[in-house]
């Protein structure tokens, strides 16, 4: 588990990422507010990213990512429950390099492998390569992973509404969010 | 009523105010997209904006929109029609300043004078201050309007699905937008 030093730490390497590597405007209150999430694998650096949500209202949400070299944000995805939509999400690199996993044609020879020991929980092998000021709608029942490049990457995240608590992963470790019986 | 070639020397413009002043990246399929909007009045410097769409989908929308020194968007409001609630906006200052006018408390000395000739089509006067890194969300069936600083502004805007066709504005000359009899 992170202790409150790692997340302090980490929040400060986010914070420089955003605002040098995206030149992004921070606000001390948001410096404060960006998230350090390790899925609950204790492994930050394979398996996280760091998180600045800027609005999330009932109807929609906008959000920066930061990622650290190589690192993995792990698959999963947004569900429809009953009759109310999944998460919907646009990914826009802003800096670095991303690639994007989703269900689909799988690449023959990916440019990413998942971090060591979690390699069954990667189900998915659609590849797209976002580099800086492309970007890519992701809609909800669609499982999907990303992991960034050599140099880290900063994601802005435009979408619905944003519940965490529902999202679905594929790695029954993952302890960072509820996770949903039937969905 | 704007030229070509007005309309291709503003886009410069505003792609040069996108990169430069708020560092974005921008592709060139993007720049030519960019839309010059003199919302009909034929004094874009008064009146009007230039706007990026990001992604428009069935349930949000993300933009960037840019503003020439003393540029203002006039004032309008995203109407609930039936039982389908209006477009609800988040502005977020990235460069330069602008401030929003809101219904609500008037301020006594408002930063802003509407454009001249157009003072009687102003009618809410709740200023908020926008500087970078600040932001400010607007629900529906709320009027508003909002002009730039004296070196302009880059602004984004996330929001639910955007529908400029339902767009109320106070301005009966204006005509961009086909106006709503009844909403």
């Amino acid at each position: 588990m992170l202790t409150q030093q790692q997340i302090e730490q980490y929040r400060q390497q986010a914070f420089e990422m955003f605002t040098r590597k995206a030149n992004l405007v921070i606000t001390p209150d948001e410096r404060g507010r960006i998230e350090i999430a390790d899925f609950g694998l204790s492994d930050f650096k394979a398996t996280g990213l760091g998180v600045l949500v800027y609005v999330n209202t009932d109807r929609c949400c906008a959000k920066e990512l930061v990622m650290w070299p190589r690192q993995t944000c792990p698959e999963h995805l947004h569900p429809t429950i009953g009759n109310v939509p999944g998460k919907e999400e646009t990914f826009r690199c802003r800096a670095g390099k991303v690639w994007l996993y989703v269900s689909g044609d799988s690449m023959k020879n990916p440019s990413c492998r998942p971090p060591t020991g979690r390699e069954k929980t990667y189900m998915v092998w659609h590849e797209i390569e976002l580099n800086p000021g492309q970007q890519y709608t992701i809609y909800p029942d669609t499982p999907h992973w990303f992991q960034s490049g050599d140099d880290g990457a900063v994601i802005s995240e435009f979408s619905t509404r944003s519940t965490d608590d529902q999202d679905l992963f594929t790695d029954a470790d993952i302890a960072r969010f509820t996770r949903i019986a039937a969905a």
